[in-house]
């Protein structure tokens, strides 16, 4: 009987749990609490009297045990525990929250504690809907761009060991290995000073621009082709879907239409079955 | 009587307002003076002799009476008075002519007065039609990049954070704190010497490419991803309302296809019905 | 009699000069002129010695004489002389030849008839069929991006006027008056060093990052969504007539499939009518 | 009787050889000993110890052999010998084998041979079929960019060879004939500290900012409309075929339902003609 109490008891605590966390009050606090952490790490960049720092103190201590107690919420109205880790956003919020309660007071780890810190920040993505749907988007489109970003790579290593092996003596700060080259190279595709870079080179290879230019015209092509095409290809395939879940649009209705005309041709062949039929019966 | 011959009289001055406001040669007129005082400011920014700046005083003086008295005609002929500051382009030339009122002479308040006359050339948006109609698209379109634009701040706050953590014995100008930070990273994502910037930190931390190369490709990926995203999806929309609107294009095809077939389908399922009974019967 | 034979060998004449327009050697060889006349424009801005000078110089009426000749048998060949200049093409080809006239030797003018020289590379894209309507393409996209261009320039002309008005006082030659503090605004849009114009300016008003960043984030915004529109809709419009034209394509089949099912609905409803016509007949 | 079974052997090795091909081991294997083989070039861009440069020449014969043995065994397993080189990836394949045949110990050569194993490294391109995808896509577009491209160089030509006569007592280094000038106006183009060039000319020429940004204005607008307009134009003909290949999509759908609308109009045009005969015949 006790027992049945008890569950009876702890099935009312998750109901007033779950009221709690689905209200907008709270959900409005949370933000609120995760706006206050982001300004408190911006104000820990600042030089700081020391009454402030304790302040802030006191605050990481209060947004740490807030952010622990609404995760320990989210995990109780879970109705069934091992679906929470299901979510990825669960997983990512879980982690973020405990590595936060690692303290910060012990003077070694300072810095690690107040980088980890650094992260509560990205929990305004996985708390409003709206960024978390964008956030969804981007993961979306990372493999189909991931062979593009190869070819890049491919581009850019094949250009850093040429550089490298011919600029070598112009300049090794800028040449000196494939690994600066590369650096060098990705600093002339943001076009930055990278005249300079190429006037350097030219006094004593005159046909070096060539090199320039054709790496810059190759990733311009590459980039400019490839990136546009996956980001219309993709923003077209979620238009097409978002037209036909909700019934409206263009895309939907030449899905409509298309399955209207496949059935109307089945009714037509039969009714001149049924037409012909009748024809010949009189005959 | 009397009242009826005011109101006659009245009516009749409104009705020639009305005419000589929709007459082409006032409208012309307007633009005229919108482009007169755009003159009138950017000449003001010259270094003057004392004759000319008389001129423009004299000048200004008119441009404001010229507005007043047009915003004046405006409202007159505004059937109710109360729907004229339901549309917005009103409320804004209101303002907008009301702070020019605001006296130039005064010593203390010259800059400013002479920063609020630079909001007029603003009414040549909210004369053209064209102009107008584009600025409405274009707000159209912030909701939707709001959330873009949120997210990008949560970027470019998190990297800020951390450079001003590690990178601020580099150099304090550039990293002090999380605001100067920022700006040194917006400066990072426009390619603008960034690459001076990065050069300085991989001194010190010469893993420190990794943070600014992961933030110009996250930074790159959301952009693009995104802005090129909302802007093609906003288009698509207005041409596809647009196509529908005038009742031509491929959007109206489609849609009235759409609706023809859905027609075709229940009259043809209505006569297959009356053969069938026509058959029964005769059966 | 004689007129006649004059008329007979005249329309001969025609014949033969068509034969020649429009035989691929010709055409290659009009385009090879172009060329050589392109490189000795080349040629001629490196220092050369006397002897080069005089070829060049010998080349150069060449060249003038053979476009005299190739635009005259054009001209000839045109059944109707007047619609000779109904043709853009055809009357910016003769302006170029025309103003090649002028004699190159006349030391004053020598800069002046060089410059019109330059001209000739032009006749390459109204020779060439593809470039011809590459730029056709693009002046139809002129006047959609008129009034987005005067949007960005009542823009920059604001900001123009509020950046010499304050900050005239910190560098003179950035911010002297609006013509060059425009300029200055388009150093910054196009982020050439931008950050050191920025920083110079909040060494005196701290807040000026306000300035810039709105100035570069509207500017962005206003160019990025109405260029890439106005882009897309255009070659989306093309894309659509196109299909149209050769019968081929989704905007095609689209068009088709309406046209098809309005069709089909008319010949429905007659059928039903004649069957129940029918049947209503029986009774 | 020895040959048959020399062709039997023969063909069981062949048959050996091409389950050893498309294998998966074997084909890790060789993306391994690509990137081993990049990797070593890389490495050779850095000082190293004799020994580490000992291993390298090893490790650079071993990839040779390997890379060797596995054309060979494709070409082995070619049904048809000549077929093999119809493939344009074979042909790039064979030939950056064979040049990596050039032995790389002999001191004149050394650069050169260097050079050539760089390209080993687009082995990788050729052995992953997304990659091989991506640039098979990337080549279908080139030619409709070539005319794209002329007309760019067109420009770049004409406002070099004006600013070689105009610019050139300005800075010779930068204005000094035609083809230092095109390179300066690359790197306008490209926003590399153009406003520096600018300003410098604007010193002589005032009025210098007109030649300046209308370059940049034209060359913005024609690459904007025209590569942006390729660029979609090429995705959605992919994107149509695609979707008519795989029977799925928007695109599919429109070109299935004009068939079948065709086809139900030929329909019901027999089943009317059939309906009326029957009417005609009654009566």
């Amino acid at each position: 009987m006790s027992t049945h109490t008890f569950k009876s008891k702890y099935a009312n605590l998750i109901e007033r749990l779950d009221a709690i966390r689905t209200c907008k009050l709270f959900e409005t606090l949370v933000i609120a609490v995760i706006v206050i952490s982001a300004l408190a790490i911006g104000a820990n960049t600042h030089d700081l009297p020391p009454n402030a720092i304790k302040v802030l103190h006191v605050l990481d201590f209060s947004i740490t045990v807030f952010f622990l107690f609404e995760i320990i919420i989210r995990m109780m109205v879970e109705p069934q525990f091992k679906n929470f880790f299901k979510n990825g956003w669960n997983v990512f919020d879980t982690i973020i929250v405990t590595v936060s309660l690692i303290p910060i007071d012990d003077s070694e780890t300072v810095l690690l504690a107040r980088l980890l810190r650094i992260f509560r920040v990205l929990r305004l993505i996985s708390f409003v809907p709206e960024l978390r749907m964008l956030v969804g988007a981007l993961l979306k489109a990372i493999p189909r761009m991931g062979y593009v970003v190869l070819l890049m790579f491919v581009i850019f290593y094949m250009y850093g060991a040429v550089g490298s092996m011919f600029f070598n003596t112009v300049d090794p700060e800028l040449w000196g290995n494939i690994s600066v080259a590369m650096i060098t190279m990705f600093r002339v595709v943001t076009f930055d000073n990278w005249s300079e870079v190429m006037y350097a080179v030219m006094d004593v290879y005159s046909l070096a621009w060539i090199y320039f230019l054709s790496f810059i015209f190759l990733n311009a092509f590459v980039f400019l082709n490839m990136m546009i095409g996956v980001v219309i290809d993709v923003f077209s395939q979620e238009h097409e879907k978002h037209s036909k879940e909700i019934g409206k649009g263009e895309a939907f209705e030449v899905h409509d239409t298309h399955e209207v005309v496949l059935a109307l041709q089945q009714q037509i062949t039969e009714m001149n079955n049924t037409l012909k039929q009748h024809i010949t019966d009189k005959k």
